[in-house]
């Protein structure tokens, strides 16, 4: 098995980087909160398809969730991530404290209009300006040559490449299909919250979202697909449905009530007992 | 004359940068708005001493510029500006179009708070924000070493340190002092607008900084300190005094009342004509 190493500070991740680069070899950064399963696994190996070393961060953003949210409920267990991961061929585990993060005086913050709006941006207020935000320390801590996002996020995945080009940052974005589970459902770490019963019931909304595709491909209209997929969740038993939205692939712009024209992105978040489930898939 | 080129894109400036950094030069950044004068060449001066390769910015940045601001007027000069440039032993001169530094789609903020907050963030709303984007955009294209920024400006100053350290941004910030005029003017694009007789109501500006430094060391409060620099620039002549503060030097965070315990600044800004003139000095 190669070397793997954990490191606890900036300092020591730009040690480790820096002689990589210095002897001419690629990084990648896949950054993650942590409770990792296969599709953390899957965004490593695609890492490795692209650069000579690759290096997870994990660290469980505070600034990303709201007040009521799950912040201190969220699954952490750092030695079954670290363990998965020089599994996996990972190199290098960045694993900060929030002190090192975020210091005393801390004051700068970082926001997307337009692609951050709608979505999850409105059902979870400043929750993509901590996104924001920490993926970039995260990209100017580490230096990669590409980073890897799972399109699970899909939305954070289209914030980041939005403001990794507004502001510059060297480096390129590269987005992994979802990873999936026998029935469909989206891989996540907040899967672990499920009971039995809630998992039967979050495995209908990838059904929900395939669905919507294929009508999208038959010429039906936003307005009735939304409409559709919205009464399928309800039907499948969540309790709170927060979107189940036909957007534009690239800016999540909304294509207007009629038939779907340019590539397209179908995006629903719900709530099943106190879980809330995201899942998207595109239109092509 | 060394060799002195001019770029205006973002690629050729890297791709000049890139060459430098792989045969071992330091290279230093001095972000400017062109109209260039004698403070400018100081801060190219201070530069040369930490770098091999010295690249000045010049850009008139919409974005930091109020509604009712002098944008328009502000002025330009870039045959002049190279000129100087070169003659200060400058390697490149990078001056790009506001298409280039802010395409079609552009939504990116950056937003700094606590220092940023009063005295200009007060009296100019959004600058900062505006300031705070381009200068890391500035630091992440060109990726220098260290960048020279003036203490003319010293607010800005302390909130680029701020964002700099906030968002790891692995760059050196180093402040230069001002430059001054014989009646102790400090230098500034900006005194091109004063008429003969606003030139001599805008060299009482530093008299009462200084005098107001010179009464903080003698132990006088922070309260009467101030009420005697606003009673001096309204004496002087200026129509508006936006602010003539006693701060604490780090963070601007204002001292209270009574005596200046740590380091200060005193810090002032006024208008005179159509001319707004800000400066500032140190109490150590």
């Amino acid at each position: 098995m190669p070397e793997f190493a954990i490191v606890r500070t900036v300092a020591d991740l730009r040690a480790q980087v820096g002689a990589w680069k210095r002897s001419g070899q690629r990084v990648a950064l896949v950054p993650t909160m942590g409770a990792l399963h296969e599709g953390h696994l899957s965004l490593i190996a695609l890492a490795k398809t692209r650069a000579e070393r690759v290096v997870a961060s994990v660290f469980v953003n505070p600034t990303q969730f709201g007040p009521n949210e799950d912040f201190d409920a969220y699954p952490r267990g750092e030695a079954r991530d670290a363990e998965l991961l020089a599994g996996a061929g990972c190199d290098l585990m960045f694993a900060p404290g929030v002190a090192e993060m975020y210091p005393q005086g801390f004051s700068t913050s970082i926001s997307v209009t337009g692609v951050s709006e709608p979505l999850d941006g409105a059902a979870r207020p400043g929750h993509f300006n901590g996104v924001a935000t920490v993926v970039t320390k995260l990209l100017l801590q580490c230096g990669p040559d590409v980073a890897v996002f799972g399109e699970k996020d899909y939305q954070q995945l289209q914030v980041i490449k939005r403001l990794v080009r507004d502001l510059d940052i060297p480096v390129e974005i590269i987005g992994a299909p979802t990873s999936r589970l026998e029935d469909g459902l989206a891989r996540s770490s907040r899967n672990a919250y499920l009971s039995e019963t809630e998992r039967e019931v979050a495995g209908r909304m990838n059904l929900a979202l395939s669905e919507a595709v294929r009508r999208l491909k038959a010429g039906e209209s936003v307005e009735r697909v939304e409409a559709t997929g919205r009464a399928a969740l309800e039907r499948a038993g969540f309790q709170r449905i927060d979107y189940f939205e036909v957007r534009n692939a690239d800016d999540l712009s909304h294509p207007g009530p009629g038939t779907l024209s340019g590539p397209g992105r179908v995006l629903a978040a719900a709530v099943i007992g106190k879980t809330r489930l995201i899942d998207n898939m595109a239109v092509e």
